[in-house]
């Protein structure tokens, strides 16, 4: 391999990111890095299928293990590993607990986790436990004792998680970053963010396909109807807060030199999944689920107070009719800005005429990240817009390293926190919750991750 | 005076709404209704002014007398009235109280009161008291005891009182207004609204323009720098809430079938005040107002839950560099419009492409409301886009009949209650506020006021 390491330091001087068939190049100058990240893929539905897809473009990784009780995902997965050429991964999944045996082999240096949401927590604790670096979908944990879970196994372990937030990679996200470090906002005053995403064809299908076609969920749906849609019937909480929060957590310095102290969270009455079960053409007012009584309010509000004097809205709403947005809005001294797929402006005082917006194409081409000057245009190849790129990149350059990763078991536990805390707040009439200090003080310390740099 | 109404009555059989010299003819087919309403006027500053204008424009009033301690208003407000060919009025102001002898005035039916805010609630009850039409500028209260106040005294006398809400009669609230009304958002859920005003040139100036050229505010500034930016060095509460959540609630049906049930609210920290004054040019670090410690914060976010089970988010925002803003949302179970002048988009479910906003314009001239259509002539004569005629028009209307006005009692306390219900929130880390119930009980069956009509 030694040749082949020579290789790859001088493509890297002369210039990296191209795409060379077969596979990306992607080793950098980095110490004592493994020469190649052996992982196992835990959880391969839709969303493990993208990050194998994603990980199969690569120069730098094997796949040695694939764990999922649904044998034809396995399949799929399987005729993808063949076909980019790499070698075939041991397989589990005989049952739900099969995936402690792939947490057994020593051929697997890594796993990524990408499970229905309950079993995010014990998974990656076992994964820590078993020294394997570990990469976890959101949300990373569901109830407040999850959250102390991630954080202790990675204490007691000092095994690294990471919480795979791919929309910190967004372009626009990574730009507004650039941006909130260069003090265009000047010192920064308040947020907001959420998962604003109609997902009534997410939570209901027919049991055959994964989005929409009928009015089914759990046993009878499948993809994440088959679990996802359980969590709206039973609790009232914004139980997906991360896509919203990581950005802005990362923003306003959440663990390193900051913290959440507080929040409230109010919701509104749940009408809107009962609607659509009742008014689609496979539902109906005699359809048994139209009896069901919805836990989970359509929009629900969490607002968040930080050590720093800021304050942060986290809007959930997921049941009703309406355009896709998180809703960002970053503001500070100077000036502010709200950005998303539909809406992309900025006020910067000086810079605008008064009272006037002025859009954010210029400002994203000036801020554009350097991740994304670099890898720009093989991120494009992935999935979400170039985002999953840049997750997984990240991910296997901290694990090849083994260091500590962008967003650690202190973030993950911290974001997740959102869902607990929200459920209790709203459960008492919008009572305010104390922020648990998942750092155990360090926050004051721990100074921030270096986000704006062009490797991961 | 008989001739001049039959004349008057067959004006507006032929189409009313036309401007006629010397005066704009109102008068409708109203029953019982006074020849013409007799005002007085108490505070004729920038805004009292401006009401008075408006008045002077029409044909049904009679400005009977006038009160400001500023002599330099009261011999501008002269020179309008002589120039409208109105009669002069009897004039007060010797001091602070002397709007009580005017108060006592037989040929004064109805008084308009345009002061600073501390004044807005004790000179309303006095006016109730004597029996005189009261129309009271927002907001109409600043503690939990002047909103009992108000509902108290229009309850003792009889008498009624409009808080003079001009946003309610913006042309794009009443046209969502229409569309709430035919259930074109089906049942609703959630609503935002605010005031995100850049305000530090109103709370600043240099005491002789009134807007900006210094940092005086006090004794040292004049216009609303005399007295407005002491509630900003000494409050830490919404303020100002009732621009945006006045047509809301009118939206929500409060206190006709709906009330506002309790409240959380949440502060950033002061900065931006602090941050314009040692910044200005005119002030600097050494000018004595930069030792000042700023108590309301820069974003105050508060959160309404309604009986009826929708949740309301009204922002505060007047001390940071941002585009004007009152930030409207009305969501329901078929879509969600966001609207305000720089934003006026809809997403209705089966109308729009999925996930796709559409503009506003074609929604808003379908439902474009019959005030409008009939008024939008005169009203775009008048101040701040049109809204100041309507709410005149209405006050002029409801008082000449002695009927309850659209905007009473109960609603000036309900909405100016956010200030100090979010001051108790603040103060407290968040902690929720029971809202009361200024109706007793009666919002379960009072009737919604008929907004939906072309008259007031």
């Amino acid at each position: 391999m030694k040749s082949r390491r020579d290789f790859i330091k001088r493509s890297t001087i002369m210039g990296v990111g191209l795409s060379v068939a077969p596979n990306i190049i992607f080793a950098d100058n980095m110490g004592h890095l493994k020469e190649k990240l052996r992982i196992g893929m835990i959880g391969v539905g839709l969303r493990g299928t993208n990050h194998l897809e994603n990980l199969l473009l690569r120069d730098d990784v094997l796949i040695t293990a694939i764990c999922d009780i649904d044998k034809n995902r396995i399949d799929l997965c399987l005729s993808k590993i063949t076909e980019r050429n790499f070698s075939k991964p041991k397989i589990f999944g005989k049952d739900e607990y099969d995936y402690l045996n792939l947490l057994e082999l020593k051929e697997v240096d890594a796993v990524i986790i990408s499970t229905p949401w309950l079993w995010h927590t014990r998974m990656a604790v076992d994964a820590m436990k078993a020294g394997k670096y570990t990469g976890l979908e959101v949300s990373a944990a569901n109830t407040l004792e999850e959250c102390w879970d991630l954080v202790n196994a990675h204490e007691e372990t000092g095994t690294h998680l990471m919480i795979l937030e791919n929309v910190n990679y967004r372009r626009d996200i990574l730009a507004v970053l650039n941006m909130v470090r260069k003090e265009v906002f000047g010192e920064l005053v308040h947020f907001r963010c959420g998962y604003q995403h109609d997902l009534r064809n997410v939570k209901f299908n027919n049991g055959e396909q994964p989005y929409g076609g009928g009015v089914e969920f759990g046993e009878k749906g499948i993809s994440e109807a088959r679990w996802r849609t359980q969590h709206s019937l039973l609790r009232n909480a914004d139980v997906y807060p991360t896509h919203g929060l990581g950005p802005i957590a990362v923003m306003a310095d959440i663990n390193r030199g900051n913290r959440f102290v507080s929040l409230t969270s109010h919701s509104t009455k749940a009408i809107g999944l009962h609607n659509y079960i009742v008014s689609h053409p496979n539902g109906g007012e005699n359809h048994p689920n139209s009896k069901l009584k919805w836990k989970q309010g359509d929009v629900i509000t969490t607002t968040l107070e930080t050590a720093r004097g800021e304050t942060i809205i986290i809007t959930h709403d997921c049941n009703l009719p309406r355009p896709y947005s998180l809703g960002f809005r970053v503001q500070g001294a100077k000036g502010v800005t709200e950005f998303d797929y539909h809406t992309r402006r900025i006020y910067i005082e000086g810079k605008n005429s008064s009272h006037q917006w002025s859009d954010m194409d210029t400002w994203f081409k000036e801020y554009d990240h350097p991740l994304w000057q670099r890898y720009g245009d093989i991120a494009n190849q992935a999935g979400h817009g170039g985002i999953d790129f840049f997750v997984i990149n990240a991910f296997v350059k901290c694990a090849r390293q083994n260091i500590a990763p962008p967003m650690d078991a202190y973030d993950a536990a911290t974001w997740s926190a959102v869902t607990p805390l929200s459920e209790a707040s709203i459960e008492n009439n919008g009572e305010p919750q104390n922020y648990p200090d998942f750092t155990r003080g360090n926050w004051i310390k721990q100074k921030p991750y270096n986000w704006i740099k062009d490797s991961y």
